[in-house]
C-alpha cells in the first residue's frame, strides 16, 4: 500500500537545518554536518554517480531506504530554493541540485505562486502546487502509481503533514551533531506525534536511526 | 581530575521532563517514559535495593555510570520538589525520594530561599545554596573531595551551567519516546554547545547513548 513517509537527518538538539539558509548555505549554517554520515556511503555515492565508498552496514541500509519504493516526492518552497514571492524574480531557478536532481520521480513543490512544471534530467519533474497540502498529496499519490510518497522537507512542510494526521511512517537519523539553532523538526505539532510508535532503533558509531509508524 | 558532568534521559523531541510537574507527576506528564529503559536493569535495581533484573550490556554500563565517581550532586529547586517560594509553606518536604534518596553524597540544591541542611539516610545530605551556581559548584567540589560533581537537573539548571561554560562532560540517553511538550534540554543556550565534541555514540534496541566532552 502507498504510504506517506519521510526520512530525514536531525541534530541531537532537534534541528533539520541550520539558521540563515541562503544560496551559499542551502542547508543553513552548519546544516551540512547533519548529512556528513551519508557522504562516504556506497548508497549515496552510487546515487551521485560516484564509485567506491562504503560504510557501516546499518547506515548503508538507511541511506538506501531514503527513497525506498518512492514514486513521488513532496517538498516545501524553501527546500526547493531561496527564491521568495513570485517566480518572475528568478525564472531560471530549478532547485539546488543541478540538471539531474536525486529524485528521479515527479516532485510536488508547495508554493503560493503558480508555475509551469519543469522537466529535469534523470526523470525528475518539478510540479508546483498552489492549493494546499491535501491537493499535493493527492497529486503525488496519483503520480506515484501505488508506490510511496516521500516528504523531502523542510520542517514546516513535515509539521503541516504531521498536524493533519497524514504521515504513515517517519525515519529520523540522528548523528551526534549539536547545531544550537535552526529549523526544529518537532515543533508546532499540537500532540500529533502521540499517534506514533517506534518499530526500530539501531545505531552505528556515527548516527542513530529511529523508525516510527502511525498506530 | 574532578569533572562537572551530567547524565540524563531525553526524549527524541528534546525534553527531559513532561509538562505540568506536580506531586503526583514529579517528572511531568509522560516524563516517566523517559526512564523506562533503566527500570529493569540490574544496576538500577541494585541501587534501589532490589534483586535480579538485567538488560542490554550497553544500557547496564550507562545506568551504572549515571553517578560514576560522583562525590556530590547539584540540582535545581524544581527537581528537589514542587514547593515554590519560602520553605515555611512545606517545612517537611525532603525531596521526592523517600528517606533514602539514590544520591548517597552531599546534594546542593539551588534556591532563592535559605534553609538548614537536611541529613537523610544512606549518606545523602541536602544543602540549600542561595548565592548562585558558581557558589554551588565551589561547595560541591569541596564536598566531592576530588571526585566528580554531577548535575541532576532539571533543564534550567543544566542550561545555566552550560551557558556559563562550566560543564566538562555530558551524557544524553535518548529512548524512542516523543513527549510533545515539556522541559527542553537544548534551549536558551546561546551557542554554548559548540564547545562540545562527541566521544561515543552507542545504542541498544531501546535507547541511544551520546557522550560529549568539552573541547
Amino acid at each position: 500500500m502507498s504510504k506517506l513517509r519521510f526520512s530525514i537527518s536531525m541534530s541531537l538538539d532537534g534541528y533539520m537545518a541550520g539558521p540563515n539558509q541562503s544560496r551559499e548555505d542551502p542547508l543553513g549554517e552548519g546544516g551540512e554536518d547533519l548529512h556528513r554520515w551519508v557522504f562516504g556511503l556506497r548508497a549515496w555515492r552510487e546515487e551521485h554517480g560516484l564509485e567506491g565508498g562504503g560504510g557501516d552496514a546499518v547506515d548503508e541500509r538507511f541511506a538506501e531506504a531514503w527513497s525506498t519504493d518512492t514514486g513521488a516526492f513532496i517538498m516545501g518552497r524553501n527546500m526547493f530554493g531561496p527564491v521568495r514571492g513570485s517566480w518572475d524574480s528568478a525564472p531560471a531557478w530549478n532547485g539546488w541540485w543541478g540538471d539531474d536532481p536525486p529524485y528521479h520521480t515527479p516532485v510536488f513543490v508547495l508554493t503560493h505562486h503558480a508555475r509551469e512544471p519543469v522537466e529535469m534530467e534523470g526523470g525528475t519533474t518539478f510540479h508546483f502546487v498552489t492549493d494546499g497540502i491535501e491537493s499535493a498529496l493527492e497529486q503525488a499519490r496519483a503520480a506515484a502509481g501505488g508506490r510511496n510518497v516521500t516528504i523531502g522537507g523542510g520542517a514546516s512542510t513535515i509539521q503541516q503533514y504531521l498536524r493533519a494526521g497524514l504521515v504513515d511512517e517517519m525515519q529520523l537519523h540522528v548523528p551526534a551533531v549539536l547545531l544550537g539553532s535552526g529549523e526544529r523538526v518537532f515543533d508546532n505539532l499540537d500532540g500529533a506525534t502521540r499517534r506514533f510508535t517506534c518499530t526500530e532503533l539501531v545505531a552505528s558509531p556515527t548516527v542513530a536511526h529511529y523508525t516510527y509508524v502511525r498506530k
